[in-house]
């Protein structure tokens, strides 16, 4: 179990270590200037600019050439992945005019999901989930700008591959659209992201509840408390994401069309959906801490069965042994233990203590303690 | 035990394969695209259509002859029973202009209550649940034009049989109202339908609690969290309908008279009372946790009661037994263990250990622990 | 205990038979129509007719004259005891324009206290709590009209006597208000009934309380279930009877004049003071959760000390006495066990079982297990 | 212990006769009728008159001539203590034209902190608490006029001696302000009367837990009980009080100036801090029953080490020492028990014995049951 | 375990004796009359004063002198250090015009984080926490007027040396901003200053895990106690932050003009993460007290199952001697125990004891008891 521990404690630190290097590299200094972080790759842009007949895509552009697309296309997404070269964001900052707290908040990747409104730009925070070697968790960052959409990621390989395809393929309503449009798919993209993981862990919980039943065991624990605190984390990720989407909805933001709102509204049914998952699991996660207690506590019942059915059977053996063993002194006028020089006398205690032991068991299967009555219930189905 | 959890794992993962299918299908498809679902069969439309005097009825309807029934009538309810032909959904869906993401959430099947008001058209979606074999919940959608109700299930043969029942016979003012009282009565029909289910979960806590008194195990347990799980997903399908009839009575949609509202009023009430009967089983539901916890306590103090008397008493028995076993000298200045050669020793000695053994049981007799002072009290009877 | 919890279970199915009959009748009729219900008389009309300077009063009134006492006399208050007669009721109904559906609410009488505001009349909704043989709470309907009150209510013998004896003695102010100060009164007799029933239930917390302390039982878990039960239920009735009263003050009802407002105001305090006493008496329901597991748990240390004590004094003794039983040759090298051969050997092992059992009573008493150092603690007395 | 609770009790039913005592007066009888309260003392009425320049008291004023003062001075604070006699307090009233019901509310003495507006004067009351020879709490009611205030309290010996200083010696501001200012100070003075209280038991947690540390009891936990029950009504008490303060702070009500209201804000703040204080303390004593579950349990594990440890050694020494007490017949061919021919045998068997009891000593040693490894922890100090 | 509880309750002391000190001071004073503390040095002025182009410091500034800069420089920072002299305090009072109740919550240093705006000024009170020898949070206080930023602090050497130093190199933009960005800088300041101490705490609950996996006791009951008192502490210093500078967002104060609102926004997503942050501990704290119990209850399981071991391989092994110790005459007839002049008798009663124990260990390896089969489980890695 220590080795599990340290495993964990090993990677949660590693993940805590690179969180609190952030922290306190951004802590103290002016509002606005940008950490230069170790953990995420230099910066890679890659261009994709559509209108309603046609698409351009290029990989690896200088930040130089990307004002050129947003003159001569209709709607041009500009995705950076990595953000370790603090130079580069400052350069597409300063062409898109963006302000330096919302690009600080890009860097550092801490912040909860949000939105801000700026004149020229909306900002909007996401976090998108996935599950490579283990669970990971990384922010996404949203320009929204009139025909322009900036994403940002600190993982390589850019995101939203199905809707690039999307877009590529001329599939759905996507190339018709405008920017809006474009900032819902990435949104619904992050929503269905939570999926797979919320999966993962109920899928997790229950093997849980197997083992536990099987043998409790004080990993388990950490285990259960984990994955709480998991929960609690991913809820604090999906959570301010619906209040992002209900504030474009209640807004009215002008950049919004009255078309797309539809789908945000689908988008936030779909983020209601995971809530209620996390909701469902973090029960479960809860209940688990019963079974547990409730697991020791069956697991000392049967240990303290054991000892009592073994002592209280042996012990008035023991008894009738030490009684025959005294030494009373077998004189002639024989009220001394004349059962010593019976004839059958070691038969007859042989006999006594099988029928003491025979009657101790049968009272004890009566009682059930042998664990020969259990009584069957049938639990109910999962009515939905 | 594990054969009962076995079995509601695999009734459960069934559940959830049809689930997560369902869900992996619309994730990273285009928003508004329909999956095929293979748990539900082929729909058949059914059609009801009335006036105050008349009505006519027909099943099995092709999609195209639809439209005739609603320039005809002034109320025409379609009732579609099965969800596994997208084509045919779709046709309907064009017919009447319903918005793909209203188709899209019909045939996923997998949405909480609401209500989204369109413009040409109200859609709403509730949740029937049932008792056949099994527990079982499926989204009921209402589409809610000017002139025609359209529904969606997704199991064979066709919901309401008391509201086609009541048209059909002119009973109340159902023939009068439009298509607003119909939604009415269907929205009622849904609430209906949970007051059977929870009643069996009422009898199914009962059954466990005296299960519980009488011998605690594992998987009252088990049953109790699935239980709770159960009610959990219940409240989520039976509070949100709650909300949507409140949009409808707060927002004063033209859609409904004011006539039929004070019936959807007293709908209200009624999943009001539905939601205090999941609340007061839900109550109930955790308290058992602490009847079992109790019971476990209870029967582990049982179990040390018993080793404790026996132990206690047979112990200094024992001790007298080995005390005339020792094997001291008897010499003749004789402080060495007189009795052993006294004429009435032995009867002496098993005296001495009936009147330890004696006193003993006087003792646990007077504190009550073998039995027979269980002092009654009486439980209050239920006020209310 | 089982014969408690049987005959509990008894008279809790029965009530609870009648609230299923009532909701399996109610499920599936159409709405507004009248149940036959069976657990209560056939209706009583008793009228009190009044006005500043006079009264009269009539019991079993046939429904036909009800009229003319609204067309003579300024306030007419109809009381209605016994719904067993659907006919009755819907004879009133009809003569003073009552909804359909608020006479399906008051006759079977399963409503949250509720306020509909009709056109010609208010209809309220509230509950009476009394203390017969056993606790039983039961609707109250009132309908309030300009001239007029009618109350219903399912028990025999009509509820109010305080208020109809203000009325004819004409104490206070009441003959010289209208109507609204009329059901201000009932409403507050209502608020007034819950009184005793949570004085029974507290007194009934104490006692259980006070027999925990003595002996913790399955049944007295039992108990607090039931009471926990029972108090949620409790709530459940009068906190929307708060809600009801604050909606008359909030919303301005014309009907109610401002005078009466202030006594209204009044009542809404006493049932404030009701919602308190219920919280005070939950929160002492679930400390005796607490009370209960720790006086479990006590109780198992204590048999745990007696054999502690018991088995740790006897093993050594018992181990001394098979010392001196092993049969070590006394060869002549008398390195085996010489003691045997002394003179005062048998007193030695004696005094040395002695010493042995006193050192170990010694080191309990120390201990504090012997019961002897109990130190007391001085419980602070109430404050409020 | 029984003592305790019996005390508890009996005090605990003192208070609660006059509660009930009160409660059953007033329920039935008319509103707004006085009950004769037979626990506090007969009125006297203290006046103390003040303007800018100057000031009069007057102890023991007969009732008619309070009107004189308000015709004299610009502020009149008319102190009434004690409600024994309805008949003062309503002559009082009727000069001063106050409402029957808030006289009511007056003497009953049972209401939570509220404010009433009336058309000519504001109705507040609040509750002092105080530490006598035990735990007390009154309602201490004020009513604000335009150039009077009037304060009724159950308590002989008029409450607020410092405002009562200050407004004699001049301090501060109170004489240039109007009544509005001594309410103010007033409340503060109720706000300020219940930071000793809470300090009482504050300092009482920390007591039971270091008792408990030492020893957990049964009545430990009563007493926590207790605790929890009174900070529950406490707050009851206090929570109130800020909502009235808010209502005058929030309704602009035309009698507060906008001087005064800088000063209720911090009376405002002065309520909420002891809301901080009741919380903590009833986080504490929450705290405090998983540290006495804890204790039991410890204290059970103590237990259960001591049985094992003197079990688990003496048992195989008790097993040698009977392995040598067989009786098998040392017939030639030895293979019968020869160490008991052996010349060293006993001492042998002494020697088994030893290591025996040594290797197990060592072991539980190395487990660290004997109590001599334990790891001290730093506990951090409070930050705040 | 004593003395840590004693060392904490008189470091403890020591912080609440002077907190008591102070509420007793001030309770029963006349409002806005200063308090003489001795636990804080005698004030030291410090002077910054700065615009767009230069600065100028000065240090150990006599209150005369202040008004000076406030007419020659654009913004002026006092920073008072130490508020161990009422007079100085009122002195500056006077100069600046600051309420008499500001002064005395400035002095008094227990007020809850807040923000009162007066017609000159806006006065802000804020919390410092840092971790000297131990965890220490001070009051921080600022008025904000038009041209010049007042703070006082209890504790000598004046705060902020950060904010002081980007003012001094002219960094970022604060020196082109007036007093509203300095007011921003000192409260993002006061917001950073959390994070150290919830990564201390966060460490320290992590480090009393591993202890209590390792080996649970009372005083980490005791620890965690404090550290959830200590959390709920802060929180109630952070908590209120956010509302006054929500309060400042919302209200449009025109004392913040549009650029700082910006950064005031970044501010309180600070807080926001320091909120969570809180949170997560404060989950963490209450999920250790789970561990806690369940380490017990296991360590408990362990006792008890060395005891069942061992007295259930014994005890058969103890009647097996026993029964060969018993004393029948092998008389010729010999049914009376043959074995003991079999010629192997010895041997044979050793090997049936050596079966019988490898039965029993068989039987308990195979439970798992022995140790040896513990399953290991995968706990997961934390994806965030």
């Amino acid at each position: 179990m220590k080795s599990t521990a340290a495993r964990n404690a090993s990677l949660h630190s590693a993940a805590r270590a690179s969180y609190r290097d952030r922290v306190r590299k951004s802590v103290g200094t002016s509002p606005g200037s940008l950490i230069q972080r170790e953990d995420t790759p230099k910066p890679v842009i890659q261009v994709l600019a559509y209108g309603p007949d046609a698409y351009t895509e290029e990989t690896q552009v200088a930040p130089d050439k990307l004002l050129r697309y947003t003159q001569e296309w209709p709607v041009t997404w500009i995705q950076v992945s990595g953000l370790g070269d603090p130079e580069v964001i400052k350069k597409i900052g300063a062409l898109f005019h963006l302000h330096d707290l919302s690009l600080e908040d890009v860097v550092e990747g801490l912040q909860r999901p949000k939105i801000d409104v700026h004149d020229q730009y909306i900002f909007l925070i996401g976090w998108h989930a996935e599950f490579r070697e283990r669970m990971e968790a990384h922010q996404f960052s949203i320009f929204l700008g009139s025909n322009f959409v900036i994403t940002f990621q600190s993982q390589p390989g850019p995101l939203g591959a199905a809707v690039r395809q999307r877009i590529k393929s001329a599939q759905g309503v996507i190339r018709t659209r405008g920017t809006d449009y474009l900032v819902y798919s990435l949104l619904d993209m992050l929503a269905d992201s939570y999926f797979p993981v919320l999966e993962w862990y109920g899928d997790r919980l229950e093997e849980i509840e197997n083992d536990i039943l099987q043998r409790p065991q004080d990993n388990h624990l950490v285990d259960i408390r984990h994955i709480k605190r998991d929960l609690l984390r991913f809820r604090r990720l999906a959570w301010p994401l619906r209040d992002v989407i209900n504030t474009i909805l209640r807004d009215d933001l002008p950049t919004f069309q009255p078309g797309t709102r539809l789908y945000l509204r689908d988008c936030y049914d779909h983020i209601t959906q995971v809530m209620d998952l996390i909701e469902t699991c973090r029960e479960l996660a809860s209940g688990l801490m019963d079974v547990y207690m409730s697991s020791v506590s069956n697991s000392m019942n049967q240990v303290m069965k054991v000892l009592t059915i073994f002592s209280t059977i042996f012990i008035p053996l023991s008894f009738v042994a030490g009684l025959y063993g005294m030494n009373f002194n077998p004189l002639e006028s024989s009220w001394n233990m004349p059962e010593l020089n019976w004839r059958f006398g070691y038969p007859y205690a042989l006999f006594l203590m099988a029928c003491i032991a025979a009657s101790l068991l049968l009272f004890y299967w009566r009682k059930g303690w042998l664990g020969g009555r259990r009584k069957k219930t049938h639990s109910p189905a999962p009515p939905i």
